[in-house]
Order: structure tokens, then C-alpha cells, then sequence
């Protein structure tokens, strides 16, 4: 079959068996939901095996040692997975609840119904667990997912849609609900980009640049998510104390994911005493720092920071520093670099607190706390799919509530409109 | 200045603007919305001069009468547009609402806080009370707006927004805030749908082949609106009474808006003592009827509804009729030509009731009333700035609220992740 077809042809299987999906219970999701959790822990030697497959083939195309490190699959990964889909079990189901009733003067009850969006198609990179991570969210939320991994995971891929897809027989359920692309050309995404009738959402997950091919060519919505470039500004009343070790969490305790602090923001009356105590502490876990000229002045040990790299996403452990006159200039300073994720004020400020959190322009501002809380899971929302920075439909973390949408339901007793 | 630069420019002047907007207070934003109205009432005189030359120029081009009708500006229209922005001055502001506060294990206090969108643009057809509609719900809902109206419509839509940002200069706020396209070639409309870093959402209001060329050429989310094939499926329980009341207003109220009903689906047992009744009354108003041979073999003076039909928008006196073996087959005829726009079951029956609430995939489904009532006013959320179809965002009639995101926002006190 060329591919045009086939790609159509999975879309349209998707649409059909998402309006059985929209309607099925609670129980049977995550009746699927286990099995699914048991079937991956079962099958151990056989999704090890494949993987080694993916292992062999990027050694030999050279893979990075961290990419090879992504791709693997181990006893700790698989554990991984079967518990993510366990917890998405007991996550609550929002499909079908009642957002919001009201009565109208004429007597129509009329309220908002949660309902499943259809079809989401998922693009990423090789990760394998992504994979039963996004099968599991888009089950519990009612959608048919179309999944479309990177080719250095293709083994690897195949191998756990295989077994979500026997659990799915197992509970009666069409396993045409959870689809992967077997073919990996680029071509396969832009076909699928095309088919607007079949698929509601696309969700990129990955590198800036896949983001952006996909935005570009899409003819289907896309919920995305290009880079965190997260700031903390230390404002005047900082308990300092607490500002060293926020900044540290912030920085460093997983410096290689998108909600890691890049820029810090200090207020000038406060920059000669905490400066010293922050960049100890940072050159301590050996963060590069890059500063503006004042604190250059103040620190020693500090690279110029240049103009782009206020623009930076590090990933690393590499932190810019700039001294500002306050927290206007601390929120000018963001909206004209900030990438629209994730800031945070430190203060003991009533006033300013109440204003960073009112004017900062970001999908999670925080007052006191490390920027790495901009998670699904840690604000409460269960497992996300990953963290929109784009304000339209979702903006941050995507839980199950962002993978649907709402309906208006009326009960009326024969009204009609005068 | 060329296209390009002239239509970046004015989008870039949105986008600055549209941050003091969004923290603007209350009060303020009110002020201004009563200003407006009292602007457009007392100049009424230049309205209609200016809007007598678009009249001359649309007779000279040989537009329609009704689309004639559709531009004129008389007092009364007006009127419409002054009360239009009072009622929205009297609506709650969402902006700043804190949708929910919930508090996580670790004491971190976490919100949804609702924000503006940032800057909208709106794509219309000729119709000039557009024009003040929209600029005050995006006014409202803290969203900078530019506008890009019909070409017919030109000097009515410049002297409409010339009102409006006199009275924003009154109250000192700058007049950027509604900007309108002084250019009419349809690549002002291209240029515009590749700037997404100045604007945030794209609404395209008008006839279904300028909503496609507007969803296939934004690189901007477009919230969009093809049709309304809406249907009523009389059950076997209904009341038969209640049911011809209700079909009759759905199809005859208003027929030209796509709230109309374009298909009744009458359930078999029912359909020789209904048809009859509800044929008589359709007729009388001079609707024409098209039917299947069941229809047709029940009731007289009814043409043969052919395969098009059924996906028809008529939005004329023309009514397709089905007759259906039950909710399951109207659930399917509705999920197969339907618009995902609204559905209404008409029956005393509980089981059934919900069981089509539940599975009827459209943007408002309804139990015992007319599917007019799908309008943001009528279902109580104030003013609307039209509906979707499509799932994302917003799924049926847009209100203020559906004009803005949420933000999460979080209160601590030194938390760091573990």
C-alpha cells in the first residue's frame, strides 16, 4: 500500500473506534489500564530483546551516549511504565462530567459536559515510554491516539503497542485505539498533518526544530510546547536563606528538563550580599555562570553574559545572572526573553507577590517555590503529556482535563425561542 | 509603506498594547465600553453618511438586496451596537477569576488564574455592527483586537472604529487596543495569518469558503465555524403537541441562522400521526419539504430528499425529513451528515434522553427545545463572539470567557522538588 493510503487509512480506523472509546465506562478503561500495566511487567524479555535491536542499530549509527541512554529499555523503565499506567487508573475519569449546570430564566437547565476530543496524533523523539505513558492518558480521556515515534526507537515502539494492543483484546476493546506508524519516513508526519477530518489534535513532543516542522505543516490544531526559559527573580525583602536553596533546586537538581531555572534576576540592593552566597553555592555543584557587568563586578568567576543568552534554554548546568533596579525591570526583562513557561519571585513582599503573579506572562508563576514544580503530576493534575506554552486550549501542563473538551448539554421542557 | 510592513506594524502595535490591557482594571475597561456606546449614539449622522458610501458603491457593483440590507446602517442598528456594548460593560470580567485553589501535600497552594488571550484577530464579512460587537468583547476580556471587515463595508467599519478609538483616547487608554486594516486586498489577509508571534488567535466569521481559506493558510489557531446542519429526532415518546411547536419554531423562527433546523428525523412508530401534524404546520408557513420514500409515501407535497440533502445547510424555509427506525439510526444519521453544531431529541422517554445528551457529538445537544437556543445569549453566558464546531478551546457558542486561558499560579513558602 503507498503511504498516502495507508497513513488515511489508520486516521480513519482511529475515528471510527474513537466514538465507541468516547462512550465506554470507567471500569472497562481501566480494567485495559492494568492489563495493559501487567502485560508490559509479563513480557519483560521480549520488549528487552527488541530493544536491543533499536541498542545495536544506533550504536552503530553512532548514537550519542545519552541518546543510547534514552533509548534503553530496563527492568527500572519497564517497572516505570507499568506503574504510570497503574496511576492513570486511579486518576479520575474526566469524561462525561458535568462542569458547571445553571437554570435560565425560561426554565432550561443548561450545563457543560466533558467530552473525549476524538483522535490525538503523538510525534516524539526516542523515547520508548512515551509511548505507553501517551497510550495510557488518551485511553483514560476517551481519545483513539495515533502514535508516530522516532525511527532510532522503532523496535522498541512496536514492540509495547503490540502488547497495549493484546491487552486491548483481552478487554474486548478494538485495539485500533492505540495505532503506530510502521513506517518512519518523514513523509508518513506530513501526510498525517493533512488529515484535518480524521485527527482533532496533534501533540509534538521533542526538540525545537520537530516542534516547528510540525506547527509549520499542520493542518490540524497543535498544542506546543518550544523551550522553558525559566527565570527566578530574587527581589529585595528575599529571605536569602531560602533564595540560596531555591535557586539551587532550581538549577540544579535536574538541570537537563524544561522547567530548570536559566536566568536568575536579582534586585540591586540586594545583589552584594546574596550574589556571593548564591554563586558559592551554584560553583560549588559546578554551574557555569554568566552575568551581566554588575555582576561580574560583584562575582568573581562569571563569563560575560552576551545578548543571546538571555534567549538561552541550557539545559545545563549554565545559569545567566543579571542584576535588575527591580521587579518592574525583573518582569520587563521576561516578557521581552521569556519563552511564556515558567517564572518565580522570591519575596517577602505582599505587594509584589500578589503583582509578579498577576503580570508575569508565563502557563505557571510561582511565589516562593522552585521552578521545577510546573509539572502535572507535582501541581495535582496526575500524569501529564507534556507542558503547552501556547495560551490556546491548554496552557502548562496537560492532564487528562486538557485532552478533552466541553459540550453544552439543556434539559428543557418544550421551550422555544420568541 | 507596503502590505507586509504596514500589516506587521499594526500587529506589533496590538501586541505592546495588549499587555497594559490585560491588567487594565474593571472599572476602567466598563468606562470605556459606555464611552463607546455614547460615541456611536451621538454620532449618528456621520455613521450613516459614511456608511451611504458604501451603500452607493454596493448598488453600483450590483450586490444583492439582502446583502444590501445586511450593510446598511439605519438608527436602529445604531441602537443595536450601543446596547451591544452596554450589556457587555454590565458582564462579569473573567480576566483575573480564580477558576479553582486547591493545596498540595507539600503546602503548596496552586490555582488556575484566567488571563486574556493577548491580541485576536477577527476576519468578517460585511456586516458593520460586527465591527462594534467584537471590539467590545475583546475590550472586555482584556484582548487587543484587529480587525480585517468585508471590503463592501469599508467606510462604515473605518468611521465605527474611528468612534471607538476616539473613546479610547478619552479615557486614556492607547487606541491601538482596536485597530482596523485600512487595506482591502485579500493579502492583507495573508500576511496577517503568518504572524504568530503578534497574534494569539485568528476568528474567521462568514460564508464557509472564506473560513477554509482562512484554516488552511493561518500559521495562527483559528477558531472556526463551518455550518449548521442541525436535527431534531422526534422519539416515539414525544409529545406530539410539544413536538410540532418546537420543530415549527426551529425551522421557521429565523431560518437563515445556523441554529435552524435543517433535518427532522421522526421515529417510525410515530411517523403517520406526526408527519401529518407537523408537515401541515411546516407547509402553512410555506416551507418546502424534502423526503425519504417514507416521508413521501405518508405525506403529500413533498419532493424526493436526495443524498445531498442530508448534508444540506439550507438556511432557508427548506426542511429534509427522515423517517428513522430509532435513537440509534438518528444517532447515526446525525454522526454520519451531521456538523457537530446542535441536536435536539424530542421524547418523554428518560433513557433515551440521556443516552442521546450523552452521544450526540455536537456543540450543544438539547432534550425538549427548539435547537435555537444554541446562542451564547440564550444559553446564559451574556454576549458571544460566535460558535465553534471544532473541539478545541471552544466547542459551541464563545463568550467572554472563551475569549481568555488560564494561567497556573502558586503560592509557597521555600519549596524545593525533592
Amino acid at each position: 500500500m503507498d503511504l498516502r493510503s495507508e497513513v488515511k487509512g489508520m486516521a480513519k480506523k482511529a475515528k471510527e473506534v474513537s466514538h465507541l472509546l468516547a462512550h465506554l465506562s470507567t471500569d472497562a478503561k481501566n480494567r485495559v489500564l492494568i492489563e495493559m500495566a501487567e502485560a508490559l511487567e509479563k513480557n519483560q524479555t521480549f520488549l528487552i530483546e527488541e530493544n536491543r535491536k533499536d541498542l545495536a542499530a544506533g550504536e552503530k549509527a553512532g548514537l550519542s551516549s545519552s541518546m543510547i541512554d534514552r533509548l534503553r529499555i530496563t527492568p527500572g523503565v519497564i517497572q516505570g511504565m507499568a506503574k504510570g499506567l497503574r496511576e492513570i487508573s486511579s486518576l479520575p475519569d474526566p469524561v462525561g462530567e458535568i462542569v458547571r449546570m445553571w437554570r435560565r430564566p425560561n426554565g432550561l437547565t443548561v450545563g457543560r459536559m466533558r467530552i473525549p476530543l476524538g483522535v490525538i496524533g503523538i510525534i516524539y523523539e526516542s523515547r520508548p515510554n512515551v509511548t505507553a505513558d501517551a497510550a495510557g492518558l488518551c485511553l483514560k480521556s476517551g481519545n483513539a491516539i495515533l502514535l508516530r515515534g522516532g525511527s532510532e526507537a522503532f523496535h522498541s515502539n512496536l514492540a509495547i503497542v503490540r502488547l497495549l494492543q493484546e491487552a486491548l483484546n483481552r478487554v474486548g476493546i478494538p485495539e485500533e485505539v492505540v495505532q503506530i506508524f510502521s513506517r518512519t519516513e518523514r513523509e508518513a508526519i506530513q501526510e498525517m498533518l493533512q488529515l484535518e477530518e480524521e485527527i482533532d489534535l496533534i501533540i509534538p513532543r521533542g526538540g525545537e526544530a520537530l516542534i516547528r516542522f510540525v506547527a509549520t505543516h499542520s493542518k490540524i490544531p497543535v498544542i506546543k510546547h518550544y523551550k522553558g526559559v525559566c527565570h527566578i527573580f530574587v527581589d529585595e525583602t528575599a529571605d536569602l536563606e531560602m533564595a540560596v536553596k531555591v535557586c539551587l533546586n532550581a538549577k540544579v537538581q535536574r538541570p537537563g528538563v524544561c522547567n530548570a531555572m536559566e536566568t536568575l534576576l536579582v534586585h540591586e540592593k540586594i545583589a552584594r550580599d546574596f550574589l556571593p552566597k548564591v554563586g558559592k553555592a551554584l560553583q560549588q555543584e559546578g554551574v557555569e555562570l554568566r552575568g551581566c557587568p554588575e555582576t561580574q563586578r560583584i562575582l568573581s568567576g562569571v563569563k560575560e553574559a552576551k545578548e543571546e543568552d538571555w534567549y538561552e534554554e541550557y539545559l545545563d548546568l549554565i545559569l545567566s545572572i543579571r542584576v535588575v533596579k527591580g521587579i518592574d525591570e525583573a518582569l520587563k526583562h521576561i516578557a521581552t526573553y521569556g519563552s511564556f513557561h515558567t517564572e518565580a519571585i522570591l519575596t517577602s513582599d505582599y505587594k509584589n507577590a500578589q503583582k509578579f503573579l498577576r503580570e508575569a506572562n508565563s502557563s505557571c508563576v510561582l511565589v516562593n517555590a522552585s521552578t521545577r514544580f510546573n509539572d502535572g503530576f507535582e501541581l495535582g493534575l496526575g500524569a501529564e503529556m507534556g507542558i503547552s506554552t501556547s495560551k490556546l486550549h491548554a496552557f502548562g501542563p496537560m492532564g487528562l482535563e486538557e485532552l478533552t473538551t466541553t459540550k453544552f448539554i439543556v434539559y428543557g421542557d418544550g421551550q422555544v425561542r420568541g
